[in-house]
């Protein structure tokens, strides 16, 4: 897996670092430190990047179409692109001050450069695929652009849901289908689409890659409650503290009994709170809200509904042919996502 | 004139509304206040637009490949996206309160909104182009896409010469060409592309729309100091107020004699100032450093510039065949871009 995982992140990086080295000056700079390449005051540096998983996705996803892993390198880097640009903004917008341990792009350069930076690291993931001059990197553009509208869409989801006491478990797998489905959904299918595979197998390879996604932000969800602060490098119960109508949050809402009454009466007054306020909680309420979530079952259910996610996955791969050794480590992915602890 | 800037505006709008009704709740509300076809209460409004220079030049284009103007509506439209784009997150980023007599969408509903809904319209610029499905659309968006991000490099410069004493003329023109020649240069072209044109076509074309967004921007320049406010729907010495080193600041300062020396150490000595004291000068002291400006050549010099760049605009064209008709409407656009109060 973790072989998988690095044959992605050594194929991939260089051609993004050369990508990003086209920014004018200072948005070069601004992203090279997004992507953990130089520190704050511009020293080189090796911060852990991400999990690097759409990467791996896109190598494996040429492989599917019977290509070599190397005809998914600019499809990788383009799903790379989107997915950076989408942090850069999401930061901002959510006011994040921390990601992967590090400082936030905003908090450092300040907002302008964040939205720059995003807004050129977009517009740089289309001019890849599109120089390649070719028919299927039209192709590849074309789904790369719908999946970006649906990240936008999860995003303004996202944002309209922490202003409202309830939403359901539909509207939540909506948003993260969005949010999440759709650029893993566009990293398991470019790579096909690039070495020249149907729209059949793209849509399969899309339909694995959108459930995958589903899995993968269940899991961040019970993590952004019940994750360990060392391995995450988020704050404890930092769903909670942005009250996020996450997943479990929305499960547990929908249950019933007197857990979620509890819960539901005290997340209705959360609402009423400034955010001030809201940061001057003890630990012992964070603690509170999150035990009733648990007891209300929304735990539980996250994380069956992970793997409910990954069966769903797997199956889509089903009604399309690819060497068995790929199909394995399609599969070997999906674990790996439902597992991890950050 | 009038009837050319209208046909692109009537051609235009209605695709253009419909590609901004795919937007999910409460982006399609946001965006249709952006363009004026709602108030911020959400009444049907009819605000004046832009002036439409892209899109006419944009049907224009295919008439110049000897395809019917509607070939260029798809163009149009991604253009115009593009543009009120970047429009949406200038704004923002410049902290400008309003915009065509109204407030900025920032001011309305909020910043995240107009980083979202400008993420939006700017994936909507692509995803409406490539869904033609052509090898035509492949190589308008590849055009356009280069064209974005030269939009962004120039508003990343812009923002980086606001913190700076001193620009050249040459920087200015440089960051100008970036800001607003490049998405002119490409609204020139691009109905072309669509309509089958070589890339020799194209590249006049997008030469000649490239000295005309010099023209233009030349003369945005003249108006951001000495234009009416009732015309332009800006605040008086706007560009005064915001410390901006546009052309004719660029210009006087490069110049020799007492009132270029003079005019330096006002603007070094505003530099130091803050945004809040600078904004409680008296109107004469921004009449002053316009008075001194002048003095020093700046408005003179910004003028000439507009007239070379409106001649190297219309001899760009000479090298390609078109019908007469066009190629005069070509040059009435252009006359109409130097000659504007607004």
């Amino acid at each position: 897996m973790t072989a998988l995982l690095d044959r992605g992140r050594a194929l991939t990086t260089p051609v993004l670092r050369a990508a990003v080295e086209r920014l004018a000056p200072p948005m070069d700079t601004v992203a090279a430190y997004h992507f953990g390449w130089i520190d704050a005051e511009g020293r080189p540096s090796d911060a852990a990047g991400g999990k690097a998983v759409r990467p791996a996705l896109a190598l494996l996803s040429a492989e599917a179409a019977g290509a070599p892993p190397e005809a998914g390198i600019p499809g990788a880097v383009a799903v790379e692109l989107v997915h950076n640009f989408s942090l850069l903004h999401d930061d901002l917008m959510d006011g994040d001050e921390q990601r992967r341990h590090r400082d936030t792009v905003w908090k450092v350069h300040g907002p302008a450069q964040a939205i720059l930076v995003g807004d050129a690291l977009f517009a740089l993931g289309s001019e890849i695929l599109l120089e390649m001059g070719t028919v299927e990197a039209g192709r590849a553009t074309r789904r790369l652009t719908v999946a970006s509208r649906k990240l936008i869409d999860g995003q303004a989801q996202d944002i309209s849901y922490e202003h409202r006491d309830l939403v359901t478990v539909e509207e939540c797998l909506h948003m993260e289908g969005n949010k999440t489905g759709a650029l893993l959904a566009c990293a398991a299918s470019i790579g096909a689409v690039l070495g020249g595979a149907d729209d059949r197998t793209a849509d399969a390879l899309e339909a694995y890659g959108h459930h995958l996604g589903l899995a993968f932000q269940a899991v961040d969800d019970l993590l952004g409650i019940w994750g360990d602060p060392q391995s995450t490098g988020k704050q404890a119960w930092s769903d909670l503290r942005q009250r996020k109508k996450s997943l479990p949050v929305a499960a547990a809402l929908g249950s019933e009994g007197p857990a979620a009454a509890r819960l539901a009466k005290l997340l209705a007054e959360d609402a009423q709170k400034s955010q001030a306020e809201f940061e001057d909680f003890h630990e012992a309420e964070f603690a509170e809200r999150a035990a009733l979530i648990e007891e209300a079952g929304g735990r539980e259910w996250t994380s069956q509904e992970a793997q409910r996610q990954h069966t769903t996955a797997i199956q889509a791969l089903d009604s399309i042919p690819m060497p068995g050794r790929v199909r394995e480590q399609f599969a070997a992915l999906a674990d790996f996502v439902v597992v991890r602890q950050r």
